[in-house]
């Protein structure tokens, strides 16, 4: 392993940072909560050691997949690490594996939180808290690339790692510009939901907090009791859609501004992603129903909320789920292991590879069936390498074994069955709530230290897919080789 | 689908289960609990069909894989519904459903039971009960094989869709002979097992209907409490030496019977499956301790039991389950899902096969890694085929999606997480209790007609290793072509 160009590269990403920190720094300012110095004290502490990592003389520059994907995982410990510390300087959250378990949820886009009091924290702190959702949805190395190409030799494998979904595509030859696009993309439809937002009657801050926790797909709320606090139906509706939205791969959008809006709606991904939420909705309304007494407008719009923040990996409610019969539950449960689209900034499994499952599955019983013809799994009309299905199937049982592994430490604190196992599930998915314990009204300040790094580290896996977290675990990764 | 011979299969089918059935009538007559005309009646009833579609002529004689696979599913099917018969003509059971339920559970070696009240039922009825776990355990057409090797030209289908495991092996060239040897060693340890339990105190009756729920992996006992009911140290200690012996491949029996011990030992998949019976013994023996007052024979004794009753898929009980802590919750229920070793009479998802996933994982890793080195899966020092490694992820991933479309059917009932989805996981692994209702002291009756039906399938699915009961759904098996 080279590590000073790792070490370099982890320079530029505190730089990054801490410039991203005078965002909440001055919102910490202008409303004066007393919380601005925390921000301050950050970056003081953060800059040399910025400057001195960047300042490291590196002689192989050449970035392979161990160093990408070693880079990608430690970036993200890190940023976690430092972006904890205003919540402690602060004394917003005290104990830092707390912040540290907060910021990891936040950077992750997760939403899990231990807080149970959010309301009357600083607004700064609150800021940075989702403002982290909106840096770590898109992905925080691909901002910088999309800033400083320049960094980056090779750096593919850094997008490889930190993008969801098995078949990451640059949408145009260039890398940074491919970047580029993705945050413009992203930074638009973020305004236009604050507006919408407002107009619905939410105040500025109110706004724009939700709108990063949406474009994230992330969750965290100021509110304590999340989207329902507003009681406002609009607003209700408005993240709904725009949730659906971040949902979706960025690059179906890209085709949409290039004039290709056909190409869009063939994509066969999307139109699972769109049946999924539908049959979920259709499902629940009718199961939910007579909890509601019989009023459609309500059900339809907690059920689509609900379906929608979940299958995001949003992780938003404005109703307590833990509270509906064992069928929509175990729908919603679907939903969180599922997950939204490749290319969004949600989390989960991604549609993707459960469409390509069912089709390898599919193609199974075909081949008993048909011996002597030859079947190739196709997505949106082309044949899907064989290489990609084993990667798909590979990504799941580790996704499966990383959950049970999770599931056995957490379960060491004594919660019930429940509460520990959709606590990791929830985790690792990146939604937020999980039922019982966990679930839209709960939160996850009751577990052990340990196994709160458990679920930062579950939730880290999920976010960069598994494997620049696993690799952490061979020894090869801690040999210097330069 | 060439129909003719599969229903002449299925006379033969229905001809040995009526000649098996002699046996329960011969019990019955034995004790005179007035159960016998049920058997009686049952097999006048089947001797007509079975003699008619075994008359029925066949132009082609040649079995394919569609036939061979779709003629397994079939059989199961039938003899589970003729097999329930007797209980219902004696009234024992007398919902048909729940007598299909019972007998499919029965020759799945599940072990799940509808009966609250078991001790009162007549003997010969509850010798048949079971008699089905260990008809099923070896298998049902792997039986006719041995006994009939005339009746298959080319059943080497029939035995690999009813064979557990990813790569079912003759261990002699002749298929036929295999089926014998089989038998045999399997007969000649279910005499001992019987024989070491009425030396411990049980009585013949006692002994026998332990020893065939042992040898079959299924679970049934003829006591309301189960193995708990006789407060027999030792009858423990026998029955879980014997359930770990029939959680392990026959053919390793079958080198030991060939005077190669050694060959016995070095199997990896072995080393995996005691390795994870110690694990889970000695973290659940700790976790109890305190429960059983610092008590540590009875601690291990307790801990033992239900680890081997669970990994092996058997499901006899010594204890309630449910009332252990949550970690020893965890570890049963991963126990449940992963099962013994391929080819032994236990279900689950095999011991080989989580061997391989994880060690393909592992090569996952390395791929990142050293992407240059070219690396494959070994098993026993050999390689494992890569069409073999991603047939286990498609096992993998079938068996996982049946689950969920299970538990969402399921959980239509209302009953809760829990109890929903431990039913699902319980059935399709065919180990007979999971948690809550299903529950070690609970049982199966009070799901709906359709959750049993969906059940069933699962136990059938589970038992047959998905294929034969997934391809029922496909189109091109109900086209007739001949």
């Amino acid at each position: 392993m080279n590590y000073k160009m790792v070490l370099r590269f982890i320079g530029n990403v505190l730089l990054y940072e801490l410039l991203l920190m005078i965002i909440p720094f001055g919102v910490a300012l202008f409303y004066g909560d007393g919380d601005a110095n925390s921000f301050l004290y950050t970056i003081i502490l953060m800059l040399p050691l910025a400057l001195g990592l960047r300042s490291i003389k590196v002689k192989d520059n050449e970035m392979y997949a161990k160093e990408g994907f070693f880079t990608v995982g430690l970036s993200w410990i890190v940023i976690a690490v430092f972006g904890a510390l205003p919540f402690v300087i602060s004394g917003a959250i005290p104990s830092f594996i707390d912040s540290f378990f907060e910021t990891v949820s936040g950077f992750t886009t997760t939403g899990a939180t231990i807080l149970s009091e959010i309301e009357s924290l600083p607004r700064g702190i609150l800021f940075w808290r989702s403002f982290t959702h909106w840096i770590g949805g898109m992905g925080f190395l691909i901002f910088i690339l999309a800033l400083a190409p320049s960094l980056g030799a090779n750096t593919i494998y850094l997008l490889r790692a930190e993008s969801p979904g098995p078949n990451p595509g640059k949408i145009v030859p260039k890398l940074s510009q491919t970047a580029k696009i993705l945050y413009i993309i992203y930074f638009l439809l973020t305004i236009v939901e604050t507006v919408l937002l407002m107009f619905a009657g939410l105040s500025f801050y109110d706004a724009i907090i939700h709108a990063l926790g949406t474009a994230g797909t992330g969750g965290f709320s100021n509110m304590n009791s999340s989207v329902a606090a507003f009681n406002n139906p609009a607003s209700e509706w408005i993240i709904t859609i725009f949730m659906m939205l971040f949902g979706v791969n960025f690059a179906l959008f890209f085709q949409i501004i290039r004039g290709s809006i056909k190409s869009f709606f063939k994509s066969e991904e999307l139109r699972y992603y769109l049946l999924m939420i539908g049959v979920s909705i259709v499902f629940i309304t009718i199961n939910i129903l007579s909890i509601n007494g019989g009023r459609i407008e309500e059900s339809i719009r907690q059920s689509s909320f609900q379906v929608v923040s979940i299958i995001t990996t949003t992780g938003y409610a404005t109703v307590d789920f833990n509270l509906w019969p064992t069928l929509s539950k175990v729908i919603i449960l679907i939903l969180m292991i599922s997950g939204a689209m490749a290319g969004s900034t949600g989390g989960g499994i991604k549609t993707t590879r459960i469409v390509v499952m069912l089709k390898a599955i599919r193609r199974g019983i075909d081949r008993i069936l048909h011996p002597k013809r030859i079947q190739s799994v196709k997505m949106d009309g082309k044949v899907v390498d064989e290489e990609i299905i084993s990667g798909v199937f590979l990504f799941l049982g580790a996704y499966f074994v990383i959950t049970l592994i999770g599931i056995v430490i957490v379960s060491l604190d004594g919660f019930d069955l429940i509460t520990t196992s959709t606590a990791v599930l929830t985790s690792i998915s990146n939604v937020g709530p999980g039922f019982e314990m966990v679930g839209p009204t709960g939160n996850f300040s009751a577990f052990s230290p340990i196994s709160k790094i458990v679920l930062s580290f579950c939730m880290l896996a999920g976010r960069l897919e598994i494997y620049p977290m696993l690799i952490m675990f061979s020894k090869s990764i801690w040999k210097k080789t330069y």
